[in-house]
């Protein structure tokens, strides 16, 4: 198979609701748009969620890390690539790329992911998957960004809480990634996003919130224009997903 | 000029997490889709707001009913048709009908729209926008629901408060329209969507709100499934929109 038959690509635009006050993307409708071309590069190979249920499998997002040059701005039209860049047994890594209306590559993504079973919740075998049919799809494109890390936050107190609502929830009947990204970074000030900008952003996720959970969200900042966020399911509670914000 | 000219479609799919827990398009997400589709007419026509922005002026959207007969399945894909109804000296009225993926029309809007001069931001005559041209694209198109109706709503305490934050921001600094929407839907329990089912939102814009802005929520329960919500600028504060919410 040739490389270009194991690269998605996908044509988006930045809409005028999904930019923020300073006319660009936002980094929540990014992560949004990713996420759809993984699914709709799975599907397109056979391997998509649809086809997973039928056998009682879906894939779960574990890990997101999106490191960017520049943002597009309102009405600018950019393209997705994504493809496999390994397969474990227990996870795989897929990786994106952005490119600009002028075709200048303005960022990267990774991501993580593993497949369970819906009766147990048990992760399943990826090797086992189609037969292995999901190896010929694992592709050597480049993605010159770091792995997402290991974040750890120290923070005793909340900074902020929240009741998860009617909009945060997916057909899952779990609070959704976008909007954890989303909360996250509506813990920084405006004027945060005016004096540095948004450069990096890594996510792990690491339990399920529901509809009615508070969710308590702790924040340290690490200096640099470096911060660490976490949130729980009540303060105190069980951690829901850890995250890592690099402004610069 | 034919009917068919005068209509702007557009081919839309309900993306993953654009779905609610039903598994359904959240009406956020489809005033979204409504308004983008309403650029894409107005750019396509020569009277988009980056041509009107040229010329020192932009469109304000003042009111917005959206009825369902029901709401497109997560990837389903659906169109989303748009038209000038009317063009009066300071509003004009454009409709929309979507269509589901097998061509069958679930569902219509009506807006009301102003065109206000950036610099004073007072509205614009709309009948010597480009000579009166725009009165050429007014269409017949039947739209079989009501006009919005004047909302009032009666409550004393606020049922909700939240703070502006970065992610309700727009690129002219403003609460962006389509949050508004997705507050108000947040103040309903779970439990009402799935007893029930939302038909009719309506929605009159009626001041901007800003960064930092704190936002309260005023509800009336009207009976039948009606409730009519309130967003002042703090407790008490001046109305910044008007909703009229109807489940079924």
């Amino acid at each position: 198979m040739s490389e270009k038959e194991k690269i998605g690509t996908y044509r988006l635009v930045a809409e005028p609701f999904h930019v923020d006050f300073s006319g660009r993307l936002t980094l929540g409708v990014l992560g949004n748009h990713l996420l759809n071309c993984a699914g709709f590069h799975a599907t397109e190979r056979g391997f998509g969620i649809a086809t997973l249920n039928e056998e009682n499998y879906t894939w779960v997002l574990s890990r997101l890390a999106i490191e960017m040059d520049e943002m597009p701005r309102q009405y600018e039209e950019f393209t997705v690539q994504t493809w496999i860049e390994n397969v474990y047994r227990l996870f795989t890594d897929r990786n994106f790329a952005v490119t600009d209306k002028d075709g200048r590559r303005i960022g990267y993504a990774r991501s993580v992911w593993a497949m369970i079973n819906l009766s147990t919740r048990k992760p399943a075998d990826l090797l086992s998957l189609n037969g292995g049919g999901i190896l010929d799809y694992v592709c050597d494109e480049p993605c010159p960004i770091e792995k997402p890390s290991r974040v750890k936050v120290t923070a005793g107190e909340p900074v902020a809480t929240l009741t998860a609502r009617y909009s945060d929830i997916d057909v899952n009947g779990h609070v959704n990634s976008v909007r954890y990204i989303e909360h996250i970074l509506d813990l920084f000030p405006l004027d945060l996003y005016r004096e540095r900008r948004l450069r990096r952003f890594e996510m792990a996720y690491v339990s399920e919130c529901y509809y009615g959970d508070e969710l308590s969200f702790y924040l340290d900042e690490a200096g640099g224009g470096e911060y660490r966020a976490e949130v729980r399911k009540g303060a105190g509670g069980e951690v829901a997903c850890r995250a890592r914000v690099m402004f610069e």
